[in-house]
């Protein structure tokens, strides 16, 4: 990958320019987590970058767009009775490609199960889901502890990340995707 | 269904001879809870008090009992990696069918569903469901509660069940069966 400082900086304009300055500074936290991670376990930092920068690009889209992108693209109709919160990175990975021209599918799926996690995920999947969680802008009960354990041992952030979420989840009544179980029964549960 | 003392006295016999006598006085507590919740709601008597008395029919059965039957009766392999808690409703239903000689669906579809509920459930189901968790012997917390809505809201008493066991099975690390995530986003989430 050719990602010179210019090459970012270019990507960091179309993405400041799709969002709140609150949630730019959110994915500039992102990054910084991110490429902290990529250090540590020895991922690529280029695409922990890349990833961090663009996994919210399609946050602020609106629920009709997405409503749209899954009739076009013959998604399970199921997924039109979801919501941003799952739609943006699952959803939005498609926006980055074709938008912001991205096409590496390794970032496009840290992108895709940013949110909810998967049963399978690979060093930068693990990178860009906890460095969300973890970002220094966060400030969730809990964080500190999840960035003690993140940098000791990234699956078990992986694991700390989604039973808190997913015990956050039920507390509040809010839906749970299918994928979060499936992340909770391998990362937690250790089935 | 002709379902006399008699009757009932010749199922008793057998169910008790299939349990420890712990399980079997439970039992008999679930089937006093599902008789008043049959009675509150307008049920079938009788079909409360024979789901009642076989919900946990094949509970004793070993692991290898169960994965025979998995293998025998073509059911997806993924179930092969889940447990008795799962098991013994699920398949119960069938044994109750074999050896009980209860052939009632509606009975049957209880036993199945007491464990993890659905997104779909019967009057029946849900008096199963809900019987089983507040029945006179149970010592959990909350029970009282349960008890209390249970006699207001049987809906509502599904959802305080499935939001307990749910935030409880993630507080001890223990695998969630999917099927328990459709019974929360319809119950709970209300999705």
């Amino acid at each position: 990958m050719n990602y010179s400082e210019e090459t970012r900086a270019t990507l960091l304009e179309k993405i400041q320019a799709a969002m709140s300055e609150k949630r730019f500074q959110h994915v500039l936290g992102v990054e910084k987590a991110a490429l902290f991670l990529a250090e540590t376990y020895g991922a690529s930092k280029e695409k922990a970058s890349v990833a961090a920068l663009t996994h919210d690009y399609a946050k602020e889209r609106s629920d009709e767009e997405f409503k749209q992108i899954i009739r076009d693209y013959g998604h399970d109709s199921d997924l039109l009775h979801w919501n941003n919160a799952i739609w943006h990175g699952l959803l939005g990975a498609e926006l980055v490609k074709q938008e912001l021209g991205i096409t590496d599918e390794s970032i496009l799926q840290a992108i895709r199960l940013h949110t909810t996690g998967a049963a399978q995920m690979t060093l930068l999947d693990k990178i860009i889901y906890v460095a969300d969680y973890i970002e220094p802008g966060r400030d969730i009960p809990g964080v500190e502890k999840a960035r003690a354990i993140a940098r000791e041992d990234l699956d078990e952030a992986v694991a700390y990340e989604t039973k808190h979420t997913l015990a956050h989840l039920i507390d509040i009544e809010a839906p749970v995707y299918p994928k979060t179980i499936e992340t909770y029964n391998r990362w937690v549960a250790k089935k």
